[in-house]
This record gives C-alpha cells, sequence and structure tokens, in this order.
C-alpha cells in the first residue's frame, strides 16, 4: 500500500473512490487492462483532475504517456481504503431486506463476511438464514466476543433502530452500517453510515417534479 | 405548497430535507408535535441557521418563539420534494435483493408504490412475488404503457445492470433508483440514483482504519 500522504482525507474523496472502483471493476470485467485518464474520468462523471487530486492523497498511480493499470489501481484503492481484508460483519434484524442481505454474495466477495445474524423475535431465534443461526439480540455482546466482529448492519425496522445500535456498541462495534430509515444516535467514537433508499427516491421524485433544477 | 421560491436548488439541500424528514418522523413517533430549531438542528447534525436557510427555499417555516410544528413540517417538505404523491415503480432483477424490496412495506408507504416486477430469467417469469408476477424484462415497454410507472428499480447483479437500465430508458422511464453495484450510462434527461452499500461500506471500513481522519 502506498504510504498515505495526509492525516485528512475529505468524505467526497473516499465516496468518489469507491466509484472509481465500481468503474474500474466495470472496465476489468469489459477486459479492459489500461485506460487514460480522460476516458476514465468521463466514466466516472468527474474531471481528470479531480481523479489525479483524489489519488494523490494515496501516493503516485498511472503512468505517463500510457494511463492507469485497471488491475493495479483497484488494488491501490481497495488497499488505501482498508477494504483488501476481512472485515467481521454481524447483521442485527432478520427481516426480507436482513435475509436478502445475508444471502448477498458480494458482501462476501468484497471482503465483508457476515458472521451473525441476530433478531429479538422469538419466532426467528433459532431459525437458519445463509447458514447462520438467528440469536436473540441480547447474546450480541456474548457473540461478538467469539466471533471479533468489527461492522454492525442494522436491517430492523425505523422504531427498533436505536435499541439495535445500543446493542451493538455495548458489544464494542465501531462502524455501523444502517438500513432502518431512521437516525440514530451513538458515542463520537461509533462511525454510522446511512443507506437510505428513501433519501433517494426523494430525490428521484424531486428532480423528475422539477426538471430545470438539475 | 408554498411557493417555490428558487429554481436551483442544491443537491446537498434535497439530501438534508430528506433527513430533516426521517429525524421529524422520529419526533412524531415519540409524540413530540412541536420543536423549536436548535434541538431540531442538533438531531439532524446541521446547525439551526443551514436548516433555515434549507427550507427558505420553499417558503416560510416555523413560529417564532415556538418552533416547527412536526407534522407540518413534515407535510410541508414532502410536498417541496414531491412524495406527497403516488410514484408508480417498475422493479427490474427479481433475486434476494429485488425480493426482499417488493416485500418492503416502507416504499408502499412512502408512496412508492411498486407495480411490476421483471426479470430476463425463464425461471423466474411467472413467479408471484408480494402479489405481483414475475414478466420478462423485454415486455417493459408495453407494461409500462399500460401501467404508467415513472420510476425504475434496477436489482440486477452488476454485469445486467446496463442492459436493465436501456429497457427502462426505451420504456420511457425517466427517473432510475441503481442497487446494482456498477455505473450506468443513460441519456441526459434520466435521472439515476446509486445505492451502493459498498461505497458506505468502504467509508466505514476507512474511517475504521484511520480513526483520526474522521
Amino acid at each position: 500500500m502506498p504510504q498515505q500522504k495526509s492525516e485528512h482525507i475529505p468524505r467526497a474523496t473516499i465516496q468518489r473512490l469507491a466509484v472509481y472502483v465500481q468503474v474500474l471493476e466495470n472496465l476489468q470485467r469489459e477486459g479492459t487492462e489500461v485506460i487514460s485518464s480522460e476516458p476514465l474520468a468521463k466514466a466516472c462523471n468527474v474531471n481528470a483532475s479531480q481523479i489525479r487530486k483524489d489519488l494523490a492523497y494515496f501516493g503516485e498511480f498511472g503512468v505517463r504517456g500510457v494511463g492507469y493499470y485497471v488491475k493495479n489501481l483497484i488494488a491501490s484503492i481497495t488497499s488505501a481504503l482498508g477494504v483488501d481484508r476481512e472485515w467481521r460483519t454481524v447483521l442485527v434484524g432478520v427481516g426480507n431486506l436482513g435475509k436478502a442481505l445475508l444471502n448477498h454474495k458480494e458482501f462476501r466477495l468484497r471482503g465483508f463476511n457476515i458472521v451473525g445474524a441476530f433478531d429479538c423475535d422469538p419466532f426467528k431465534i433459532g431459525e437458519e438464514v445463509s447458514g447462520l443461526e438467528v440469536v436473540c439480540t441480547k447474546r450480541l455482546r456474548e457473540m461478538i466476543g467469539d466471533n471479533g466482529a468489527e461492522i454492525g448492519i442494522i436491517t430492523t425496522p425505523p422504531e427498533r433502530a436505536q435499541r439495535a445500535a445500543n446493542h451493538l456498541v455495548e458489544a464494542g462495534i465501531n462502524g455501523i452500517l444502517n438500513f432502518a430509515p431512521s437516525r440514530i444516535t451513538v458515542p463520537d467514537h461509533v462511525n454510522v453510515e446511512y443507506v437510505d433508499f428513501f433519501h433517494h427516491l426523494y430525490a428521484l421524485s424531486f428532480n423528475i417534479t422539477h426538471p430545470n433544477t438539475k
């Protein structure tokens, strides 16, 4: 991994890096081995200097007159993001969405290995989903002590998200991906990311309703 | 709906409005009827002047010395966002995630009514999911002519997302919510929103790996 040059990486850079990885993975699937910065920038919907600036936080990439080696650049970015390793993950809330995520092959493919499934519904406890036995949420702390998970995924209904977050924080988790459509409060050392479908649907409906404001 | 004052509403404002709605819905669930701008701002993780500025695009809200009426403010924001009406929606890709979304009650609750489910897998065509018969993706255009859908949701594997997008665009859809972890190319008049789990997981893993850069 190239030495990280700067302490403070803007959040927008991290978001764009995730987009660059997706675009590079598309290119890799299509068999592209090398790409110059202009077409890469166009595919990522940014300008070439933005890509160079974002990558510069992590070191020197690209070969003058050649461009970027797709496979190497994916490896460098995922290494910089810390996603070139396994992240053991637990999921709280085994409803439709929780089950879908437990069965979603992409999580494991990208190193996010879901090693525990929790729910407080007595009818769900003991059920097996995608090879995992659903365990009572009260046992989170004890189970995480065993399985060493670092990231928690919340897929409960909105009114149970805060309780799930409390259990995760008490169990020592310091990163939460919240799919429940409600905000949660956690201590400062805990990172929360919201996957909010409706935020995106609201943006779509606004843009369709007001096409001239795009 | 208050008259919209400005032509150009920044994207960041739209994103914050979606957060305000979530926080206000939390407050409503807890029985709060009125809230002043400071605690509302704190719960939304912004400052009070930001909220006032964002709301000012849409009119005058809040009562001096009283604060905001929670129920009215939710109604005003959802009206401004264009989400106080039904949005007929179709879904392409009836795998685990697609099925979870078809069964997700929140979509209909928030006015996003999924009226069609499409897949190109002959083993899935004809299957019934959440009251909808899965139809061959090639019939999208014909079906959308009948059901008047305006928004398309893509839940295919990454390598099939572009084809799904092409079918949706040909069928006249002008808003796409893409859950597939790959970028898609569409004509300028079509709005695309990406729901990218991994982008959020990458941000988490980066922040956990580099806690001092937060």
